[in-house]
């Protein structure tokens, strides 16, 4: 089974293509994994990682169902293998044994197609449902290239402490190879990189972490790719939100050295006699094209990403990636002067160009007369364009006509979302005729309370902010004025009361608790699903507990009709959290 | 291990609680099932069977996985078990046991919880996400009551040939009992009737199913409850789309003589000795309470439901249990004039009498004359109020207030949304103003083609025709027509060609094939999952078939900011089939 490596090598040379792919796309992202594999080759790389599905994109939910997608994605791949001259290539897609399906990777050979790897473990939780696709895979072989023993495995695989990466590193592997999609959420880079080191130290293995970027649908796949020596060091990461190929030499023969000084993987066969453990595959190799050449020079890696920056970078990566695999260019939405409007917007133009927004100022009755000029600011500021559009007449006009179904009823909420919905009708009127995409700038500590008008403010295609609470918002928006391109938000925007401006000096605070009180309560209820008594303990308001938590549940029928938007917290509304529209 | 029951008996005396219940409203549902307790025990009955997860409601979704649910489940099962004095019930409920949640039945047994069956096979496809929530069961026990060998199951668990009922009929069971929450779709129950039938006659046992009704969001229950003989011959049958409670007396006697003559079970026990053969579990029980009673007469068992008579069934019932749980009487709705809202509004007049639906018309400049009088024909037909209100001022306002912006561009589908959306806005201005809910009118072939105004007339809390194609809806139509009540949809509302009447002469078949063409394709796309090949292969204009399958691929936009609506379909738009809104 090829020659046990010596403790002075070999050199192995590993490529990461961290892709930006598309959901279905399997010619384009057949296309770009092509190009990777070219540029591994040019860089006389051993072998090529590319991210989970990287050649049906992910998730591709039900496209799976169709009996052609897994013939489409055999066919593609089958194109694919003659590129892999002189290398082995590690590709993920959507692959068909008799009548099942597997979440897998083909292990490209030289030109051909030798061998698939299987995920054994699907997730069926949060934003996943694998288990409505996929056949719990059996199939993870260590196999070995020039005398390095390598074993591949797929996401979810190695968040298991006694997964596949784990039972091919008893098997002898000396490199683990794992092919990703895992979405973006705040803090989960650094569990993720702390997760990993912890695999590589408990192995003694160099492991290579090849993650899928890119925005899709509610989701943000954030890159972040690592490669980490056997004591769990990082020794490269790809770019947090963005595309990157990462080349890089691996001393293989520091594993030997690494595992006779922590024995842990050696001894660990002693107690762990697993059928599972598969013989090794012999991929024929006969040398190392990375021999041939001089050795890469070591570099250091980037530092992660700050907190505040890499969310904000998700929000952009997932605006641009929705508007433009979407086929829109531009976007509009309603600037009110508040907040969350001016955040969305400026999030907008970094994710499109100024030239590519239009704001639309909508005054009616009860706007203040700060409104105007503080949107009228804000585009300044972000060098977007801005549109007036008042709806006063039209408002009249749908008063008068409702007057005679009226008759002898007070005003309420229904004036006030009679505004909102006018000014929805007016931006998709807009988004009609010139073909711009309508983004919606809710923030989540609204749509879990219901505080949005259904068909009114929640109109558009897109919902920025739907995972943002507001307390984070005003967090996002401090650390964007603070950047060296000066402030993009106008201050007024940020000390002005929060007010929906639909009744004479409405206040957020009329109907809601500070958002200091609101926030961690519903970060409480929603995120952690903790009970009413629970939160109770916390030391909140019994009675405020119980109003926000009926408001929460009252409100799942306005989510439903939601636009999606990025999640970026470990629990966003949207296919992560399915609650019951009809319930107690 | 009990008595071996003799040819002659013990007769047996079964009960079914075809309960609605809630879900999360565990003390309203523990109301209803004590309820049944009481009504067994005053009936004799020596067993109870009530619907999967009776207790909770199903499917609770994400309730689940709040940790307060299965503690509150708990406890309410314990409140329920001293009720059962002199009988066995078995009741489902969302169960933990250590730090797993089991799809369970409580065994309720002379008022002690005795013992918990669970649910092995999770579905987790179509509509259903149980692998999120639960663990596999592995605990499915005979066990023995006065002499009656008795193995339960959970739905999922009889539709797999060699599942547990196999199993607990290998390991002696005479009587299999199946506790279900087994949505309806077209077809289904007459599938369902006969799968159960055939797994009466491979087991040679009695089997009682006792399923769901009620409508829960996307689902609809549709309760046909059923007791078959051991030669799978239906000897009782609950009703289709309504609550039901049967008390009938088994032979059980009879199993032993089935046994005899068609000896399959019997013989099945040399090929498949199962390690999961469980022993059995004596219920200490030591006579049977029915003995004590006369027998009760055989009923004959009413014949099963006419398709288009369930299926109008289905719609109604949904209807009803959508505006009723979520705390709504009245609906309201508005009427075109044309066949869809017609159809609604039948439905809802039968879901919640003419009292509680509002039809509102809402002429604009494009209506037909005779659209306004087909609204009025309607509504003097179902003796529902009409509401007039015309929006031409509100749409003359609105393009008078876009004209500045809208300068040099023609007219096009911007104005024909415009009004849709103005319509939709003065139907939820009603809904807000009087607390009416909104039924929303869109058929299935629009919903597929995005032949439908997203915030205009897709606005509604409450879709009813969702899942049902053009073509159905005509049938539907007929159907109610023809019944003894006389005609509820007027005859020129079913003749006059199909129009959205959103600018001069349009009709939907300028946009769209005829009805008789794209239904067809849709259901090949749609429900089939077939790729353009296989559906040109069935006859159709390839360019007609690819036009069609990117109208329903490009407009999931507008499916994912839409009202649920009963399924009635294998696949229904919404939780049931899962697309990328951003894809290839």
């Amino acid at each position: 089974m090829g020659a046990t490596p010596q403790e002075a090598g070999p050199r192995f040379r590993v490529a990461l293509a961290q892709l930006n792919v598309k959901v279905g796309d399997i010619a384009g992202n057949g296309a770009a994994i092509l190009a990777a594999i070219e540029r591994a080759r040019s860089a006389a790389a051993d072998l090529l990682v590319l991210p989970e599905m990287a050649l049906c994109g992910y998730p591709a939910e039900d496209l799976l169902l169709r009996p052609e997608f897994a013939r489409r994605n055999r066919e593609a791949m089958e194109t694919l293998a003659p590129a892999t001259a002189g290398l082995v290539a590690l590709v993920g897609l959507a692959h068909r044994e008799g009548d099942e399906l597997f979440n897998a990777a083909a292990v490209l050979c030289d030109g051909h197609w030798v061998d698939t790897v299987h995920k054994a473990y699907l997730p069926n939780y949060g934003v996943f449902d694998e288990a409505r696709y996929f056949r719990e895979g059996r199939r993870f072989p260590v196999f070995e290239v020039g005398g390095v023993r390598v074993g591949a495995s797929i996401c979810e695989d190695i968040w298991y402490a006694a997964g596949p990466p784990q039972l091919q590193a008893l098997a002898g592997a000396e490199l683990l190879v794992n092919l990703s999609a895992s979405p973006y959420a705040i803090g989960k880079p650094a569990y993720r990189e702390r997760m990993l080191g912890t695999r590589a130290g408990d192995t003694g293995a160099f492991l290579v972490y090849c993650n899928l970027v890119g925005g899709q649908d509610e989701l943000v796949f954030d890159g972040n790719s690592l490669v980490l020596d056997p004591d769990g060091r990082v020794i490269a990461r790809g770019a947090s939100m963005a595309e990157d190929f990462i080349v890089l030499d691996l001393p293989i023969g520091e594993v030997f050295r690494d595992r006779l000084l922590d024995p842990r993987i050696r001894r660990a066969r002693l107690l762990t006699p697993d059928p599972r453990l598969t013989p090794s595959l012999h991929l024929d190799m006969t040398a190392l094209r990375s021999a041939e050449t001089a050795p890469l020079a070591a570099a250091v890696p980037a530092p992660p990403a700050e907190p505040l920056a890499e969310l904000w970078a998700a929000l952009v990566l997932g605006t641009r990636d929705y508007v433009r695999k979407n086929g829109f260019r531009k976007v509009l939405l309603g600037l009110s002067g508040g907040i969350d409007s001016a955040l969305t917007a400026a999030i907008a133009v970094d994710a499109l160009g100024a030239e590519q927004v239009v704001g639309v100022a909508m005054p009616a009755r009860y706007s203040s007369p700060s409104s105007l000029g503080d949107a009228s600011d804000l585009a300044g500021l972000l060098g977007i364009q801005l549109l007036e559009l008042p709806i006063d007449d039209v408002f009249q006009a749908t008063l008068d006509a409702l007057a005679p179904l009226f008759e002898g009823r007070a005003a309420d909420v229904t004036e006030e979302n009679l505004q909102s919905r006018i000014r929805g009708m007016s931006l998709m009127a807009l988004s009609n005729k010139f073909q711009w995409l309508v983004l919606t700038t809710g923030n989540k500590s609204e749509y879990a309370v219901g505080y949005a008008t259904i068909y009114g403010d929640m109109c558009g295609a897109y919902a920025v902010l739907k995972d943002v609470g507001k307390l984070r918002v005003y967090d996002l928006v401090r650390w964007r004025n603070s950047r060296s391109d000066g402030p993009r938000i106008p201050q007024h925007s940020i000390d002005r009361p929060p007010s929906a401006e639909l009744r004479p000096d409405q206040k957020d605070a009329d109907s809601l608790p500070p958002y200091e009180v609101l926030d961690p309560i519903l970060e409480a209820y929603v995120e952690r699903e903790m009970s009413r008594e629970e939160i109770v303990a916390l030391g909140f308001d019994p009675a405020m507990v119980d109003r926000i938590a009926r408001l929460v549940d009252r409100s799942e029928f306005k989510r439903r009709q939601a636009a999606p938007g990025p999640k970026v917290t470990d629990r966003a509304f949207g296919r992560e959290r399915r609650m019951p529209i009809t319930k107690a």
